[in-house]
């Protein structure tokens, strides 16, 4: 059993905790947490050990929270630690991590440099295998990356061009904005995505840009493929219809028009805090003029990157080195769907 | 074992559905539905029988909906229909239950005189047992009704004065606004809540105010009450603290400053679709001057009324005339709690 720490339980972490309770091969045995609040509390009394550094630790009794340790002693007798710290503050971890001879996973608000490989499971998983410090790519980059990978394995890819709608913040946040505008983020074209998605696939022709809109549910992409063989329509759908973690929805038989539909149809699903997993593409988006491809996914920043943590998990430790073993074992203890 | 039918599976209908399925001492034996969409779908799945019109069979079953018959064969067979149909559709049905000879449960969005009895199971349980058509009030009478019966049970109330902030649309609503303004409603004072209050408590002093406010997540109501007697805080928040399906957080010590981290509390708590079936009441907000009590309490406009249905079938069915019982058993089975 790989004994996995959980350092920052936010967004990201509190999910990455539920996805390791889960798993047969990994036992979760604390998350760090460094303001004591609601989200503590139900941690606390589901059984989750949670340390903190010395000075807080007083601060989360006095609301109840037991405190198991501090930091330092979470991170010492884990075998890998998940860093899901605020963007760049991973970096800042990874003295932490060196010092106590731990393998880390680090997210993708780090800059590329601070692991040896930027992780996506469908393009290089092998390539994870037995390294120290791993970083998965963001949501974005991440619902981009298998996508592209995707195509590229069965169709060849001549360039990409993508224009992410993004959403400015996470439903909790109140002091994230804009309330009521769009902002081309950043004005200076192209965005940072392209090059993230390089940072997996190198040599990928890719270019983006991205507009901040006023809502906190979920990304939607707009991609456009130049493919190098001439295929059609149910050639892409065949095959986004047989990928791990791609889901094809459609606007007319289920009456989803938008992310909130996409959302809604997540909670009469029954899953835990409405997470996505998948990239969401409407099946009827999918449009080939020439030889380029069109389509629309929408991407739940929350969840999406869950499963690919899960699998950077074996890969570095290397308890999986079949990547599609790892992935259908994460896929199927998280009840990530092929199709509804 | 009483047989349930649900006439509507919307936002309601679906999640008294999902309620009756978790009570033992009911059926559900069939919901209608008249749009096939991906919610059909996942009832269908989950093997949930689904009846419609004769006329809309052929379209569900191209969707790979199965139809197990039609509206009328659904209420012929049930001893009780929980009428979740949109507002001011429920009337229209109601022929259909009278020539059926089947009890039937209207929602809030019906006119007070398509049932015997307004119901709110902490005011006025018993005057629904045995009834033949009772209607549980709105989201929002039902979160006010709640605080008034306990407050009045306990300190006596002379008026009660509250403005609503109201939600806009439900979250799945993409034609629903404004996006982007405050409008009261009604402008011309006072609100139709005051009334719809009385429905159920004849006696009490009470005017509303209401404004729509751009958001789809919860309702949030600004309260006052004058009381009879003279109490404080403390006095306030221990009988709160006691009363079922009223759940008092706090802004400090939870971090939770707002409707949206409210639903991100109900998110780590695991609740389907984040439904929280409590008035959330802030600790913090409860204030006494003179003989004035305020507060501040959010309602889930989506979920709080489906306690409150269940218990309505208890009532006019019989098979529980002690209303403290009924409340007990369905409070369990949902987990509807009394604090964190």
């Amino acid at each position: 059993m790989v004994k996995v720490a959980i350092n920052g339980y936010g967004t990201i972490g509190k999910r990455i905790a539920d996805a390791v309770l889960k798993m047969d091969d990994m036992e979760l045995i604390g998350v760090t947490k460094f303001t004591p609040d609601f989200s503590a509390m139900i941690a606390s009394k589901r059984g989750i050990p949670i340390y903190t550094t010395q000075e807080k630790i007083e601060a989360f009794e006095e609301i109840g929270v037991k405190i198991a340790g501090t930091v330092e002693e979470l991170i010492n007798k884990s075998d890998v630690v998940i860093d899901a710290s605020p963007g760049k503050v991973g970096e800042k971890n990874k003295t932490l991590y060196e010092n106590n001879g731990v393998k880390a996973i680090f997210q993708g608000g780090e800059k590329a440099h601070v692991a040896e490989v930027s992780f996506s499971s469908l393009c290089n998983y092998e390539k994870a295998i037995g390294k120290k410090y791993v970083r998965v790519v963001s949501c974005n980059t991440t619902a981009l990356c298998r996508l592209i990978c995707t195509l590229r394995k069965n169709f060849g890819i001549k360039k990409v061009r993508v224009t992410l709608v993004r959403r400015a913040g996470d439903p909790h946040q109140i002091k994230v904005g804009p309330i009521n505008a769009l902002l081309p983020k950043p004005i200076k074209l192209p965005s940072h995505h392209g090059p993230d998605v390089q940072s997996v696939i190198p040599d990928v022709d890719i270019v983006t840009t991205a507009i901040v809109a006023p809502t906190t549910i979920m990304h939607l992409h707009v991609v456009n493929v130049e493919l190098e063989n001439h295929v059609n329509e149910d050639d892409i759908i065949n095959v986004l219809d047989e990928t791990s973690r791609i889901l094809l929805i459609d606007s007319e038989n289920m009456k989803i028009q938008g992310t909130s539909q996409v959302i809604e149809l997540a909670r009469d699903l029954g899953r835990k805090r409405y997470d996505l997993y998948e990239n969401i593409i409407w099946r009827d988006s999918i449009k080939i003029v020439d030889k380029e491809l069109w389509l629309i996914q929408a991407v739940h920043q929350e969840a999406i990157v869950v499963p690919e943590n899960i699998d950077a998990i074996r890969a570095v430790t290397g308890i999986e080195k079949d990547p599609l073993k790892s992935i259908t074992k994460t896929d199927e203890k998280l009840g990530v769907m092929r199709r509804l």
